[in-house]
């Protein structure tokens, strides 16, 4: 029988760490899920991972040759291999490379969430035949991967992309960075229910999102809202893609990538979002540049993303 | 006898076009400079530099072996050859390698004078052992040459780096791209010199720079105010250095560089733009990034910077 070659890809989020073996053509084969449990030592967190891993996997074990482990973690750093003070995780500094060894001894390559997904887009999704693009990942908060020659940037440090922390305002609002006026204390989850806080407290405009406890909105109900036609709904997002484009634009103006890619819980909002962004980019954007950047949705499958991502990160040093 | 193996670099300027020769070390041998006359065809130009370089070189041409031919210009594109649609001359789109290799049969590569700066920084100047930084020309306007794992990010379409037209200020001053609120149209030779006509016109504060009739201020005056211990002068490099740090800290946030380098003009008034440089920069960087980035001056000699850098587009493709 043949064996197909894979990776072991795992991505370690705040409630569930996934896993699963990510083969040549994308495929996402054997997945499997425990519970994180951050608040425990982390070398528990991967006895538990693998015991689940060889559970879901050994009768298969012909089946697979596995060539590395990739892993997409929060503030996972590309260069030491570290976890540094992830922001939903009390695990403080992690060496993910030597945790992982204990268990299996092959290749260790990390990388932070975004970047994952950014290499993911290349290998299997919407970017395949791209050099430089920029993959935004919109959830609670905002990432992004940007990829310059075919390569993600890390930076001298490990830690660039970090386009969730370009500040768009002057003291504008609270970030949970400590500092004021982040772009993804707008464009995210959080920052379009900060938005319609906003616009429900500031002005009398009827909403059905009045009838919601303020404490509950989130960025599904205004979705929901701004389906049934909601105008205050409607006018979060066009706000929140109005700064995401703006902010693009200036991207743009470093980068000139070929495309950008927008996923994640607010890229599903579809029209709401995509047009909004579109056009307050192309306003923004210098003669040169005019007409010649897409923005698209990824082609990554959301549930399988941050572990096709993170199986990514090993053939692509493989291909290098 | 030896031949020294150099590259011809070529600078094309709005006024004057430099060559020389330069070798591997970053030595600029034979330097010439002709009058660019951009009213006039652009083969007319190369003919009369071919000439002025052949009367400069003839007699040692033994002594040198010529690799290749660099070229820096504004707008210059590295993918196309070309000069397209340039700010200061009036050639439109022209193709640099046609043109020539018309007067000699030599490989040839082009890019914008900012890149090349970088180029020149990378290979001869402060970046030598540098794999990611930021090279700042701070001249008329404001250019940028980015480099990424040791290489020059030229985007999708070569045009990318164009931090001069990063936009600071929504609604904020004309910039001569069109747009309002350009990083070029405050951080600048000509940005300085707007700030400080608004300072005069917006306060009472005395200041030696009301002596000069408004239309003849430039930067260099205000230097020499600001070295007079005038305080409007002072305030004016404190804004232009706070409204350049704040956004590199956003720069940072892309692309953690080892060291930003600071060219040009206004790089040469020392401490009045890098103290408020560094200290903007670092009071708005993200944590991860605090005590990290270098802000320096280049290293390249004012008077040859343009030539190097243009040679070592050549050299440094060589190494590839």
């Amino acid at each position: 029988m043949n064996s197909t070659e894979v990776t072991l890809g795992i991505d370690i989020g705040g409630t569930n760490t996934l896993f699963g073996l990510v083969d040549q053509e994308g495929n996402c084969h054997l997945r499997g899920k425990i519970p994180t449990e951050a608040d425990k030592p982390a070398d528990e967190m991967f006895k538990r991972l693998f015991v689940k891993f060889r559970d879901t996997t050994s009768e298969f074990s012909q089946s697979f040759t596995i060539k590395g482990v990739g892993v997409g973690a929060p503030n996972a750093n590309h260069y030491t291999g570290k976890i540094e003070n992830p922001p939903n995780l009390s695990w403080k500094s992690i060496d993910l490379v030597e945790l992982i060894n204990n268990h299996i001894n092959l290749p260790v390559a990390v990388t932070n969430d975004a970047n994952a997904a950014a290499l993911g887009e290349l290998m299997f999704g919407n970017a395949k035949d791209m050099q430089n693009f920029i993959e935004i990942t919109l959830g609670t908060g905002l990432g992004s991967g940007i990829v310059v020659n075919g390569e993600l940037v890390y930076g001298h440090d490990g830690f660039a992309g970090e386009m969730g922390h370009v500040i768009i305002e002057r003291n504008g609002r609270l970030c949970g960075c400590g500092r004021h006026g982040c772009l993804e204390a707008y464009v995210s989850a959080t920052g379009i229910t900060r938005t319609v806080k906003e616009l429900l407290s500031s002005s009398d405009k009827p909403s059905l999102l009045r009838n919601i406890p303020i404490d509950r909105l989130d960025s599904k109900k205004i979705y929901d809202a701004a389906l049934a036609n909601d105008e205050l709904a409607r006018e979060a997002f066009e706000t929140t893609g109005r700064l995401l484009g703006e902010t693009l634009a200036n991207a743009v103006a470093y980068f000139s990538p070929e495309a950008i890619f927008l996923f994640g819980g607010l890229a599903a909002a579809g029209d709401y979002i995509f047009k909004p962004v579109k056009e307050h980019m192309e306003a923004n954007l210098l003669h040169i540049f005019k007409n010649k950047v897409k923005i698209l949705p990824s082609g990554l499958p959301m549930g399988e993303a941050a572990i096709l991502g993170a199986g990514a990160l090993i053939w692509h040093q493989l291909s290098a």
